[in-house]
């Protein structure tokens, strides 16, 4: 999800109009909660070209409200500045030119004063339309709402992936949010749990929303597998790292080792030695290690070769899926949040609640799977802009399931599929073991 | 196929010895009648990275007879040379440290001549081996210089499809081969051919020689599908490029626009424009466009967009291994040739014959699939320094199924994987379109 | 000057304490004057490796007095941060590591208000130091503040040019400055001013101040010469412009015509033509070109291939350092300002007035001179960390005469040695031709 | 002198019919003499771009005779190949397109022999025009034969450089040609020479052969000042190396800095430790470091440096020029051969004879100065293609004085001036220390 989808997958049933105001006000709310901490500097920096600064982010998720639903609904609405399509879009070539990707932060004008300006006008043009628009219009409008908001939720994770790594190229390492209380981590067993296979049908089914690349439920083929009911720790990992795991090309694909030798990765990103200990940089600063937290920050190539080192694998989009779908949609997710108030850091914690079969099978860390992100048999991109890109990144890059630390509350399901290339880090991704039955 | 594989997939039966020595004198000739028309000047450019010069290549399948088979069996060998174990390894990390392979270009020394010589020399070690070694030996020397022998073979396409680049490259267009007489085309209706789908068993049956890649058999659940009857030709990718496909950005997948746009593609590699006519540089120096022939030396990027554009999309990998089954494995391939005569140009031609259900299903250009090259179910990679690296490179390629015109003959099979990054162009590759049933 | 030289030629004479002090205001004050109209955003913006964010240069010349008085001689100081020591600091590798030159657009933090409390607070200590430290030690504090004064006016320079390019960047193409009222500009006439040559004595004399590298004064044999009353004007480089002059390689350095075609340069940064017409990037946004003005923002390159197109050659450090002395040191430069008041945009203008024998030979642009920035004869840098760098860039750039109308009021001077690589186009740079005589 | 210039600086008197005979077979026989160690695969290779295979150097130069000579006055004359003047043209933008240089290793064709059919079909076309052309035209032809000679010899000195260059990317590093025999050293003092200064004319006088880079002569002013009588030697280069002077960044110059840490610089190129003795590849093979030779392959950076670590400064090309003009023009350079003899190794050696003032002004190794390769005073290039590119390349380089090993006798003059980028190693290039007198 380098870069943020948001084709829908099907027509969604209309809610209340009471329900989508409050979504609407939930959701936006949400991103300017997660600011708090965050001066309007912060707001600028692009630390490198995959990251965006938070400004541009605020401002990007209020363009599509603006272009999809006011430009295209709203009776002789005027947009709030011309200039906002080309600065803001982000990819959309059927709508326009956009500014190129790795210089969105030289825009230091509009100031962050403007870009919540903007956010309030939008804002109330759009809760006025849903007043107010013609009856006939109610499905539409629902419809391409809940889509905005949720590509604003996607953006929203994105916002904390983002600020973590701009203020970590910052030699002062700023703490930028409070650190949540520490985990009350439960001792359970560690173990494989097990699944049978069989015929399984994948992809999103019922009524709630999906985005198109979820569907066409299909048919699938499966043999019995088991997932470690655990996702790999800190802990794990240092016995990787101290067993020579960045040493012994054998545990590495090819492409891989040579990502290992250009960028001298010894570690997870974000690992540091501080007189002869291991600390992480988070979002409330430098920490020490948390051992029992899941390890995140891997790249698909560091999954891959913990799992060979443990004689193990990954697992492929198809088990994590069907495990996924027997267990509670809970976690350590990304929270809704009081009017006003600010967010705690988002980090992984140690397990505090059991699962049915897995622990933390959502939140803390998308798991990597050896699925590549490929459309699904029979998947149709939805028509025009808003469905133009969503075939498009169906190369090159691997699946990742059930959320994160600063995925939103509500936003994952064990249908979703979050896509990444082998060499990301800078997302909350870890992994889980798999192996036969 | 970047790198070559050569892990065998299980034991081998043992043939009888006048066989293997027949196989073994065959392929070794091959391998030089295929250099007939080069100077031992043009033999030692590389072009590219990804291109090896001629002479390595034959020095290489050399090293591989020496390293693994002469040196572990042949009792008191010593070897040829004591630098040759460096120059002439290619990947293989447990053996020993190799010479960068974007420098072989640089390997004046050892001379041309110097590595035919090397050549003689392990040839006559090898046959005397084959004939004396003990009868306890017999099914591991065996298996090891079949395997050594399928090895040399993926290296004969290489060469081809290297120097071919290498001459290219050459502003005075040379022609190294002679051409082969036109091709007697045939007059057959194309249109598509629908397959059933189900339960399939996929990958490699039977006791016939097979890379570890193509196993586990295992089982697959398959939706009805069609295939066109005939490889896409020059004369459908010229319709596409005069349509604009080459600026239609809605076409391309979006790591492939990125390509199109930095390197400046407007038709496949090799096709140039002369007097306003296109041209396409072959291995019989620079002709006019077989508009007949199959297209060829397109990547997987283009091979994508064409697919789009033509309302289609790309088969999977186990949709074509099933297709692939129903043929004869006859067509446009590398002959085996007469001692000393040299080799016509291999290039796709006009189709000669009807199959059972395509056209061209064997030979002519390798077919890009939809699928990621990635392991069976249950895939284990062989132990040691000869399995080291076939799963190394299950990442960021895309399989390819049928073998072409620089394949030789009787090397590929319905079950065979070839693989190469999604932006290489300089193989025969091309595509066939597939739809649902 | 890409890089800030600062090493004081000689002892210099200790100015009265008053006039220590109101220096020492002025240039602080000037400082903040030319931030007027930026926000916190623009001041942290980097837009390319070379160019550092205002905020950087407000807190790296007050990190220099820091460093090399309050700390040396501020008994019982303690720095205001302990970590700005490592973030402000630029190039001097004896005092300590550096944070990456590339990476200072990275800083959100310390926020632009912490580094004016940084800025409030070192001015207190210094004017307090000023006024109470014993007089043995008054010579060494003079001639400190004074070199870390001129230290501060080369980074105003830097100020303004970057900003402008950073500004540049962003495609709202913002005015952060008012424009001046047009230029009063005399009908002079244009024509050659000859000069005679001989002995003549380079370098700075008498007992004002002077950087280290326009020592020693020493004697050159120069032939008789002719300068160019006029800097090239923006009409002249138009006709250059529109007589293909940068399709001509014959007019260019291999060097230069290498930049030409790998960066697409054809004409002048900041110039772009907006519906047919040319238009220049200004520090008060967009304007239709000023014909009457000096050319500005053309490299080395550029330069030299203008006066070999208009049968010219640019003149030698030695002929323009002759020519300086006989003028009178005004002209379009930066002003002293008002306490609180807001500064114009910096701009190069049509000429106001006359000179004894050249028109515009200080202020408004820059002129290269053909001579590399070498060593005096007999030069020796300064001792320590002050020194330290002083010679380290006599190496690949060349050396440009004369001031700009960025360069602070009392800043320049006949013997003035400023350098840029010859690529670089993002200063005030200009030329003037010159001939023998 | 990465590009080899031409343009005459003057009329050449015309000399006697047979005594260019004779010089036209001399230059002619030594490249072929230069090349007699030399698979043809070995004269293919291009190890980085500067460097082209000893081929093209046999072709370009053969084709500077066809094309300025025979294709000028050579009545119906027909050019041996029409694709010969594309790929063997260098630079000369005004006669045609070239080749683009980073591609000269990929032309395996035309073969070695062809261009040994090329070189001998010219020079039997040159001798017999030489012989047969009308008196009026004795002087152009004897003029543009000398030019063409001169331009032959430079790249016999490029064709040594080049190839051991290329030789030293092969890890057999292999020995191309014989050793000289070790040479008889002179016990003489080392010290400092005087030289008075005041004014000297600079430039070439006398109606010798030159190149119009070395006019127009003009006077200078020069202070007084010491040359070291010999150069740096293997040993002194050695004492820095120990005294940890690629660790000192205080010795450098910022931009060679740079290069040190990108490239990773420990020791001159060349230079390597063999079981904890340093040894140095030379173009016979590998062998012991001879402490007593001037040190070679030391880039501008590595010069300054060290002279700056000696407490000494290099020399300017002023003080150089002068200094040679008092020695006999003598020493360790690349000798005429008798017909079919191979040549020895080139090598700087240790010294055999004294000279007036200085050893081994003349030969061994090319003498760094700190004068950057700029025009004289008055210099206006040859018109046309012969003189096209003379002025080029005076930016960014630097000039070198007094020959080096590879330097073909009677090449070289006081006036001469060499000239390389700060950063290139590949040239024998060594250093002389100065101070004031």
């Amino acid at each position: 999800m380098a870069v943020v989808q948001f084709s829908p997958a099907q027509p969604v049933r209309a809610p209340e109009r009471e329900d989508l105001h409050l979504a609407f006000r939930t959701v936006r709310a949400r991103s300017l909660a997660l600011t708090r901490g965050l001066s309007s500097e912060d707001q600028l920096v692009q630390s490198m070209p995959e990251v965006s600064p938070t400004k541009w982010h605020l401002a990007h998720v209020t363009w599509f409200f603006e272009t999809f639903i006011l430009k295209a609904h709203a009776h002789g609405y005027r947009p709030f500045h011309p200039g906002f399509e080309h600065l803001f879009n982000s990819y959309y070539n059927s709508v326009g030119e956009m500014h190129a990707r790795p210089r969105r932060g030289l825009l230091s004008r509009p100031s962050h004063d403007e870009v919540l300006d903007y956010r309030a006008f939008v804002d109330e043009k759009m809760l006025q339309l849903l007043e107010t628009a013609p009856t006939h219009l109610a499905p539409e409008l629902s419809r391409l709402t809940i889509l905005g908001l949720n590509h604003e939720e996607q953006h929203q994770e994105l916002m904390m992936t983002d600020i973590k790594h701009v203020l970590s190229c910052n030699p002062l390492l700023p703490a930028a949010f409070e650190a949540p209380a520490p985990a009350r981590s439960i001792a359970l067993e560690d173990g494989w749990a097990g699944y049978e296979g069989g015929f399984v049908m994948l992809g999103h089914a019922g009524d709630g929303f999906a985005f198109d690349n979820e569907t066409p439920r299909h048919k699938v083929w499966l043999r019995p597998f088991s997932l470690r009911t655990r996702p790999v720790s800190n802990r794990d990992y240092l016995a990787f790292i101290e067993d020579g795991g960045y040493d012994a090309f054998d545990l590495w694909l090819s492409d891989g080792w040579a990502v290992v030798k250009s960028e001298g990765w010894e570690a997870p990103l974000y690992w540091t030695k501080r007189d002869g200990e291991w600390h992480e940089f988070t979002l409330a600063g430098l920490r020490p290690l948390d051992l029992d937290a899941p390890v995140a920050h891997v790249s698909y190539y560091e999954a891959d070769a913990f799992a060979r080192w443990a004689g193990a694998r990954l697992p492929s989009e198809a088990e994590l899926e069907i495990a996924l779908r027997g267990e509670p949609i809970t976690g350590n997710v990304l929270p809704d949040v009081e009017d006003g108030a600010a967010m705690l850091a988002p980090m992984p914690r140690a397990a505090e609640h059991a699962g049915n079969n897995l622990m933390q099978a959502y939140g803390d860390v998308w798991e990597w799977t050896a699925s590549d992100y490929a459309a699904y048999p029979g998947f149709a991109p939805v028509a025009g802009a808003l469905g133009e890109y969503n075939g498009k990144f169906m190369c090159n890059q691997f699946v990742l399931k059930g959320g994160s630390c600063a995925t939103p509350h509500g936003h994952v399901r064990a249908s979703y599929r979050n896509f990444f290339y082998p060499k990301d880090r800078w997302q909350f991704t870890g992994l889980r073991l798999a192996k036969p039955y």
